[in-house]
């Protein structure tokens, strides 16, 4: 047998004598590892984009324009508020913020995203129901992981966010997918949920401002999402990293004022709003006036998982109560009124281009999901395809919908300076010109 | 039936109409959230802390004196460099670091830490065996993980750190113990390491300098560490995050050095060195010069499991090139003068303390072990109970040995200010004394 291990390449070296078992490396192909590494692979945005990057002519005489992925920090004008950077920096030169943080965060910081949350909110959270996490990622594990337990599942958005898939897949968490409905703004197929939810069913994410979509749920709707929950005994986990980035008719609605009606897990983070992803700052909510939950005792597992896993920084955690108070209502409009912009020429420069197609103007987030026209297109397989090649002539990185769950559909983002926008929209619209199908016709 | 569940809870209020099955919540005691409850209530080091802290009596006029936990950087004497300090500030302040990480690291910070690694090294390292985490704890995290597969197990030294413990419970990856001897200077008992693996066992981790018993293992026993593992076709995962934090006799070494033997991984942070846990930088290296793990893609494996967890903030990563350069040999000098002098004052004391016995003078690490002779205590039934009545009494917190696996030893960090130390010493004593059985002599 040819040395294909390790541990055969190690006795080549003189290990391995001891006996047979030690011929064999324990490391080939493990199954865990496997499904990590499954996971990871197919559903991190971030695999896929090293892929699609990949394929870009670095010697190219433009610049990469990275259209896939919402964070539009490295523009001058998404730059943090001062105050928010000042206040990191406060508490770092303190030095009294070097220490280990508690596991569920710094008491002061709790307290301050609960007065925050609090404010658009019916009731009042008390510091006891916010938990801090390592940004939005680490709350979407936490979540995922004290929710996961065998033969249970969970419902999931298509399309939606590919962390939740992947902590899904590593804690063996089956998924069931329901779908958002392009031709009703993205919102939620609220039949569709009772017929795939069962007994084993435990919660429903949902995601608003809509990431990938850009739309914004209506109270209404959010108010049939909380009540169909409650009917199926299930709780609401909300994911609401773009919440307060809306921009369009509909104002950004909490989850967490139906908490009356439904228990709900709400996700937040400051990368979105303030526009500093890197600061990995993020926390779960529980709301809950009822005390619903109690008996669960879901406040003792996610304290008990933070306890053994990593925390934010201490010192920006101690930055969050002035981040949060000091941070002033002009940063806060300056971000919108860029993202009106951009959202709009985004909107304008897609409806241009007859070969993609935007079934729904974004009014939040940062990004809007478009379809492509594949019959219109000569030599383009797929999405991943499209995004693949568009890399390589036009140096513009966009995110294929399969990833996100939408086969043939494009994530495009409009976070970016309006400059660098309106050139990426002009090198898609020739892109799509030059691989036009001389007769689209026939292919109808 | 009592309504013990929140869907019952929920249906008093209109919920669960739809059918029988909805009258179930699906929370109710999670077998997978079961087992990270038990793993964080049972193992994290935190948990036991806050149990011991909520018996001191607050009212009680004196300082709380925390001589539990490896972190001294509330006191002065034991601030950070101002040169690491100053990089984060300016990483922090140039605006370029507010962007999401690459999941395995920023380019420039993991060839900062293989330059850095590669000096201790006979070969060198390159920026792709470098993993960033958010400190040593996402490390171990992320190394059970990837070697957690159905029937593997692993072996964890006897006393340990619990976070290994409790992140393989959560993966549900079998531990097996081997001793650190005492009377050996806590050196490992390898005749029991081939005994207790078998064809099963992935791998073994050791603690240099050792959490929790302030040994350093020299170049000898670490050679032969290594060449048990290859015999055993197992690789080593060598924990160093205590690394070069020595004071004694024997130098510190780098596992890595014995790379060219048996592949190893390598986990490291800033967080002891540089006395800033909460800055939560770490990083796991691998140490394979031969290229022994290819064929068992970790470093896929790592990747992946890294672009779908949280990151060590991104202006850190930044930072860390110029930390890693920048920080003056007159700050490591000074750290390691307060802890010689601190490990001095603590091996004196607890010589002087006749109910408890030290077997090893601390020469690294912030810690040391020490045996509750317990026959000469009235009324003290364990660790556990001698730490909780410690604090009660005396306002001093000490991690019992039942959480680091070794019942009826407790473990003290001598990193503190050295007036702290010695007060927290004298009422050790006091305590001691003052709970001293009248006639010991009839329990032995």
């Amino acid at each position: 047998m040819a040395p294909t291990t390790a541990a055969a390449a190690a006795s080549s070296n003189g290990g391995g004598e001891s006996d047979g078992s030690s011929k064999e490396w324990r490391l080939t192909a493990p199954t865990r590892g496997g499904a990590m590494a499954a996971a990871g692979d197919k559903m991190s945005i971030r695999a896929v984009r090293y892929k699609i990057s990949a394929s870009v002519d670095d010697r190219g005489p433009r610049p990469v324009l990275p259209l896939a992925h919402g964070d539009p920090s490295v523009f001058p004008e998404f730059r943090t508020a001062a105050e928010a950077e000042d206040a990191v920096a406060d508490a770092l030169r303190s030095g009294d913020f070097n220490c280990y943080p508690a596991g569920v965060g710094l008491p002061a910081a709790r307290r301050a995203v609960a007065d925050h949350l609090s404010r658009d909110l019916p009731y009042k959270l008390s510091s006891d129901d916010i938990f801090l996490t390592a940004g939005g990622t680490q709350a979407i594990e936490v979540v995922i992981s004290i929710l996961a337990q065998p033969g249970t599942n969970i419902l999931l958005p298509r399309p939606g966010y590919p962390n939740y898939e992947a902590r899904a897949a590593f804690n063996n968490l089956e998924v069931r997918h329901f779908d958002l409905i392009p031709e009703k703004g993205w919102e939620i197929d609220l039949n569709s949920l009772e017929s795939i939810a069962d007994k084993n069913t435990t919660a429903i994410v949902i995601i608003n401002p809509n990431n990938p979509c850009g739309n914004v749920y209506t109270y209404e709707h959010l108010s049939k999402v909380a009540e169909v929950a409650r009917k199926l005994g299930i709780l609401v986990i909300t994911d609401e990293v773009y919440g307060n980035l809306v921009f369009g008719s509909s104002p950004f609605v909490p989850m967490g004022c139906f908490g009356h009606i439904v228990p709900i897990l709400t996700i937040g983070s400051l990368s979105k709003r303030w526009i500093v992803p890197g600061w990995r700052l993020g926390w779960v909510a529980i709301c809950d006036p009822k005390k619903t939950l109690q008996e669960t005792k879901i406040a003792t597992l996610i304290t008990n998982f933070l306890n053994v896993s990593t925390d934010p920084a201490t010192f920006i955690q101690g930055a969050l109560p002035n981040i949060l108070k000091n941070t002033k209502e002009e940063f806060f409009k300056r971000i919108i009124d860029l993202l009106t912009e951009t959202s709009d020429i985004c909107y304008r420069g897609i409806k241009d281009i007859k070969c993609i197609t935007c079934p729904h103007k974004p009014e939040g987030s940062m990004f809007v999901m478009v379809k492509l026209n594949l019959y219109l297109l000569e030599g383009i397989h797929d999405d991943v395809d499209f995004c693949c090649q568009l890399a390589k002539e036009e140096s513009v990185i966009l995110c294929p919908g399969s990833v996100l769950g939408m086969k043939n559909w494009v994530r495009i983002t409009f976070a970016i300076d309006s400059s660098s926008l309106l050139d990426g929209l002009e090198r898609i619209k020739s892109f799509c010109q030059r691989h036009k199908k001389k007769n689209p016709l026939n292919y109808i």
